[in-house]
């Protein structure tokens, strides 16, 4: 078995153009023995609330690993390229800190390290204007899968500074639920912010 | 290389969202040394003969091994969950018992054996009402991959109580053949019921 | 690790049907410990030109090894099935010989040798009429990735026979500069043909 750590990946590049190939290529150009997993690249086009959510509902099924996310509408601009250790079972985040990554780091109990990408020693030279998961986010992923530690990566910064992603919340009140829907998927099937917990709590 | 069987995998889980990908997470966790193909994931919504076409076409191409496949419109209700063997090969079949397997099973000389997966032991708990793909079906066959018994994953039954998948059928008559169109393919090619062996009948 | 080269993969096969998944077991089946990178299989059907620049954009990030490409609306035609050594790097490319590869071989020095695969070895009996990534470029990528020689696929034949692909030429005169869109991508980026040495020399 391959003693490097599986990889996930999500994002927005669809499946027309060669973005996502071109990441999978330099991952495994960098790290021939990590299992790479695709998540989607179905995510709408810069759909950071979407491919976050998607994201979080993935990972409890994903083996811990590195968890590759691209949905970069701020590509090019001040926005902070990150790798993020999570408090549960460590696991490695790597993406924009544009709160594509919040839910998911939040499920596993909050960032534990926080590291700015943005003079990696493992991006790839030059580094393009509108391209960071080929030359940025996709090497960083495919080094910390074959061992690189967190603080090689690049600079630390204070977990506490991470973009939040702000969603909408249910309001349940007086036995009565008003929920959001979040997303609609192929089948149909909408998927609201409202829980288990708070509609039998709207039952009560 | 590895020791595990390849796994294919065909379903309408669609590009879009992130149910082809979990169920890739999943089979990933168990079975880290399984070569896992993706035959494709955009059999039409709920287009069971289309993915039951596409499969047993796929098949003879394909690596013995498991062939999960889900297309499943009756998730959640009484239809079962199965694995099956077949008769030529030995190849192993997982996904729901509503017709889908059933031109691939027929291409393999038929089931030798069938194991109902409603309570199996490979399971993922809790299983969802709406993700038996993710649940149910990739674990069983990350298990099959990995050298689990059929007769581990649930219960026997009888491989006559499987569910067929009824076809239209040509009519080749007086040197005359009226066929059916059953799928049209991204190229303008029409797929017919009508094969080299029924045409030649026609001609005569 | 693997002992096999990696295999890159592009096509206009789409991710409705089974066609990318099949070539995709082919390879599986004969070359199991190869790694398997889809670069993209959404390239406009029978688009040559798109296809060509996405290959040849991608190739520098790629690892050195096979590159299998399909766009191939003369299949079944006298068109060269073809496969290719570049001058750099030792690269292995292909596919069908319609312009299809031709920047990709530019790119890196030109073509050293030049295969003719009509009646390769490697091919599965009965060769369609229509799907030559399964019976043909799938096969001979996977024999070439586990160690074949390029003289085993077929027959040479002088690179200098290989289709150019032919594409619109920026015309800078006077400080001006007139360039052509060569594609628009998913996020509306546009591809011109004219690069950053040219847009200097018309600034001039």
């Amino acid at each position: 078995m391959a003693d490097a750590l599986p990889i996930t990946f999500l994002s927005d590049y669809g499946e027309e153009d060669e973005f996502a190939g071109v990441c999978r290529a330099v991952i495994t150009q960098i790290a021939p023995d990590a299992p790479l997993v695709d998540l989607t690249h179905g995510v709408g086009r810069q759909g950071i609330r979407q491919g976050a959510l998607a994201l979080a509902n993935a990972l409890p099924f994903c083996p811990p690993g590195v968890h590759l996310a691209v949905v970069d509408p701020g590509v090019g601009t001040a926005r902070r390229p990150v790798a993020v250790t999570t408090m549960q079972e460590g696991r490695f985040l790597v993406g924009p800190d544009n709160g594509l990554l919040w839910p998911a780091i939040e499920r596993f109990g909050g960032a534990a390290r926080a590291i700015d990408l943005s003079r990696s020693p493992f991006r790839l030279e030059p580094v393009s204007a509108t391209f960071h998961g080929r030359d940025l986010f996709a090497p960083v992923a495919a080094h910390l899968a074959i061992g690189a530690r967190l603080d090689e990566a690049g600079e630390k910064f204070e977990p506490a500074e991470l973009t939040r992603l702000e969603l909408p919340q249910p309001v349940v009140e007086g036995g009565r639920a008003v929920a959001h829907a979040l997303y609609v998927d192929r089948f149909g099937n909408v998927t609201l912010d409202l829980d288990a917990e708070g509609a039998r709590a709207a039952s009560l």
